[in-house]
């Protein structure tokens, strides 16, 4: 028909090749981690292990490398096409290392935010960021410890990953989105923490406020990316286990 | 092959039913509405039209009800098994009436927030909150209008729908995690400003704080299940325009 001859000519138009689109991704991917190490460095007072202000300063650096952009890269490694044929054991290994990456920076992150509260006398796990990031974090352990399981396990059997991986595929996407929810939420108190001395408040919009900010909105940028990249159709592994894709 | 048998069995394992999952939605959608209102109405001084804080009040109820709760299900009207074959255009009314419905509440939303502000003299727009927030709202007026121009107007050439669906849908799932991170990030910083004294400090966790974290969480989830219903392949129009459906 007519719409249909259409539709595939639109649908065309808008097919943006994956890889252009990842060296896009991973620019600004590599940006934000640039933009909160810069926040931190700049305007936080740096980095230290002493458990003053200076070492919370590790948590939204490592919170940002480890739990969006390594976790992203990870969440995307079967979208290469090169990984839809051939041993699939060498892909495994990448994206569940990736993974791991991920998850090691994210539990150093979280060491950093409990050493520092314990350090000035603060109570932990109070705020709701704090409990979105902490059920994100526990979701993730779970997640890779499942995913290593069920698909790396030589012994797991068949029906047990073909149930399981629409699942883990569910929660992929579904733990970046808490991650961004965490760091978006994060990025703002501590903005309020921070910015509250006369010229500086936040409310009047000081450099800071306006750096930190954009850092927030490309970290979401970066999210919707990825997210909308795992569910696009085209980029699927053509024998992927979507009822649709079934001939 | 056996892994395709393995396969497809324990996907008609997972196959949750549409409407039951619809329920069970609705459900949650109306449990945040009535935890926001109470929220509002028994910790934060109930509602008012007057400029004070009982002003401020109607944001946080009118964007849960409108941006997230009436959002999502008017995103979710295509996934109705019922739409997928007569006229479809008492579908799309009710798709943009319950997207307008939903828009309404969020500029009232707005306003509410702008009143309160400047009758305290407060700046606005300084916060990420507030970037997202109003930029979730921005999108979602051109996603309404365009939706409306290429979908409602008859004159509307199909090149124009096939070319445009695909993005109104990706925008429908992006718009919906944008307004939950609104969410969530406002939720947060609102209880850093109402709960600062004494006995009733955010980070001794109060009823209240445990209340309003719970309230944020269940908004995650609500939005979490939203976005992915909407990429669940099953659930999509048999002939919808994904590249993976055509024969």
């Amino acid at each position: 028909s007519l719409a249909r001859r259409c539709q595939h000519r639109s649908t065309a138009m808008l097919d943006v090749p994956f890889l252009p689109f990842c060296t896009f991704l991973g620019t600004l991917g590599l940006l934000c981690v640039a933009m909160v190490g810069t926040w931190c460095q700049h305007w936080r007072g740096g980095f230290s292990l002493d458990g003053s202000s200076q070492t919370f300063n590790w948590h939204p650096v490592l919170m940002v490398t480890g739990l969006v952009v390594l976790y992203g890269a990870a969440a995307l490694v079967y979208r290469i096409p090169n990984t839809w044929s051939g041993p699939k054991l060498p892909w495994k290994v990448l994206h569940s290392g990736l993974a791991l990456g991920a998850f090691v920076l994210t539990v150093l992150g979280l060491a950093a935010v409990f050493c520092f509260h314990n350090s000035q006398g603060t109570p932990n796990m109070y705020s709701l960021h704090s409990w979105i990031g902490l059920g994100t974090v526990l979701l993730f352990s779970c997640q890779w410890a499942a995913g290593f399981g069920a698909f790396l396990l030589p012994w797991a059997p068949t029906w047990l990953r073909a149930l399981y991986k629409p699942i883990h595929v569910f929660f992929g996407s579904t733990i970046l989105m808490l991650s961004v929810a965490s760091c978006v939420s994060g990025i703002n108190e501590k903005l309020f923490f921070s910015l509250k001395n006369g010229t500086t408040a936040y409310k009047l919009l000081p450099a800071e406020a306006v750096f930190a900010n954009t850092l927030g909105l490309l970290i979401l940028v970066f999210g919707v990316l990825v997210v909308g990249a795992l569910a696009r159709p085209s980029w699927k592994r053509p024998d992927s286990d979507s009822p649709d894709s079934r001939q």
